[in-house]
């Protein structure tokens, strides 16, 4: 069920701005299948589940060795191929999967299914709302993406844009001067207290969308209770609806 | 009639980009038709289309400016502004459009109509290639052109992404960063024999259309016959066909 946390007005938001692995996209659906299915072509017996925990806690590492400047800024394939490299060898998969294989794992993160909420709720939205990605992904990831999902977007903004990660306070500032619109005007929508802490730390309006299954099956979800923002919601039509569409 | 002029193979194309005033949007019948409207409004006689062709020469005139360094850095529609205050002054018509009027005049680029082959030819584009804006309009102008037009792109780049103007090679250099594609992958569409130069500098693939009403009545068309392209067509139509659509 909806529920408001604040008394904001949500009445000068012109753009929604979303989330994408998680909030939007099934991420762990849809590489954990695609893991199987690359191991099973090469012959190898691995849990693809446990390898794709795993592979994003390597993410949530690079991400804060880029963010506290351990490590310069990178794109998210390049930080996802080296994730991958150092999970399969502290796993004694090194010789399992090769650079052809390693490329297709990495390009496993353009192609995800949508939640099934997700293409009903932002159809809703877009007549009245500026509909935008932002993501850590990289740009031409989240123009993958977007497209094999019926292109719901109008515009999509990375990570890669604005050359640093979420939630670094930047890449919110530059959205908000992108979209032509002051931090006010746009309101967050994401699955991640992280994400949307940074958004308000901006500016943003923001909406947490509750993901049970965010991280999967093996992994219990945030608990939507400890997040600050303006307003909480069970998936994308109801967010349509909170917003009056 | 569609004419090649390099035996360059298009095979490795995987994305398009395409300027938008001129070669997508008929900016001048779109400019020239709210200008008209807003001088009507505020009761002024003028002649919308003199108008329309000055505030283009002023637009040059300001990105040369921005690309030699005389003026620093600035989105497109604050040079629409200020070259709109410019020749409004010198027409001695400062004080017919007030700052209500002008902001409306500066929007008018905001919303322009297609040339009627532009939806036909992208919608037959699509399925193969990734279709990209790439102009020298603002983000959110180009988000707003692209979604009153029905959305035909997977994706906006503007200078303002990349902080320079066409036909700076660092723009041209940063889309092929951020399309994580290689020059040669990328075909530049465009109107202009300058944004053509510019992509051919960077190692674009190149698509001059021709469109002989670009300036609007007033003016003379460029000449397809002096530019240097892998390929001349007529429109979006004729490119679909001619890359095999």
């Amino acid at each position: 069920m909806t529920e408001r946390r604040t008394a904001d007005d949500l009445g000068a938001v012109r753009a929604l701005t979303f989330d994408i692995f998680g909030t939007t996209f099934d991420w762990w659906t849809g590489v954990s299948a695609q893991v199987a299915d690359i191991a099973r072509r090469a012959g190898v017996d691995v849990d693809a589940g446990a390898i794709t925990d795993a592979w994003r806690d390597e993410y949530f590492a690079a991400l804060n060795a880029v963010r506290t400047g351990a490590r310069e800024w990178a794109h998210l394939d390049v930080l996802h191929r080296e994730g991958l490299d150092r999970l399969l060898a502290a796993n004694g998969l090194s010789d399992s999967f090769d650079d052809a294989a390693r490329g297709d794992l990495v390009r496993s993160w353009h192609r995800l299914p949508l939640w099934p909420d997700v293409a009903g709720g932002l159809a809703r939205l877009r007549p009245r709302y500026t509909l935008c990605a932002l993501s850590n992904g990289g740009f031409a990831l989240l123009t993958n993406l977007a497209k094999y999902a019926g292109s719901p977007f109008d515009c999509i903004l990375s990570a890669q844009v604005a050359h640093c990660y979420k939630p670094d306070i930047q890449i919110y500032r530059t959205t908000s001067e992108l979209l032509d619109l002051q931090p006010g005007g746009i309101l967050m929508v994401a699955a991640h207290r992280w994400d949307i802490a940074g958004a308000r730390a901006a500016g943003f309006r923001t909406a947490y969308v509750a993901r049970p299954r965010e991280r999967g099956p093996n992994r219990a979800a945030e608990n939507p209770a400890e997040v600050e923002c303006d307003l909480v919601v069970h998936g994308f039509d109801e967010l349509a609806t909170a917003l009056g569409r």
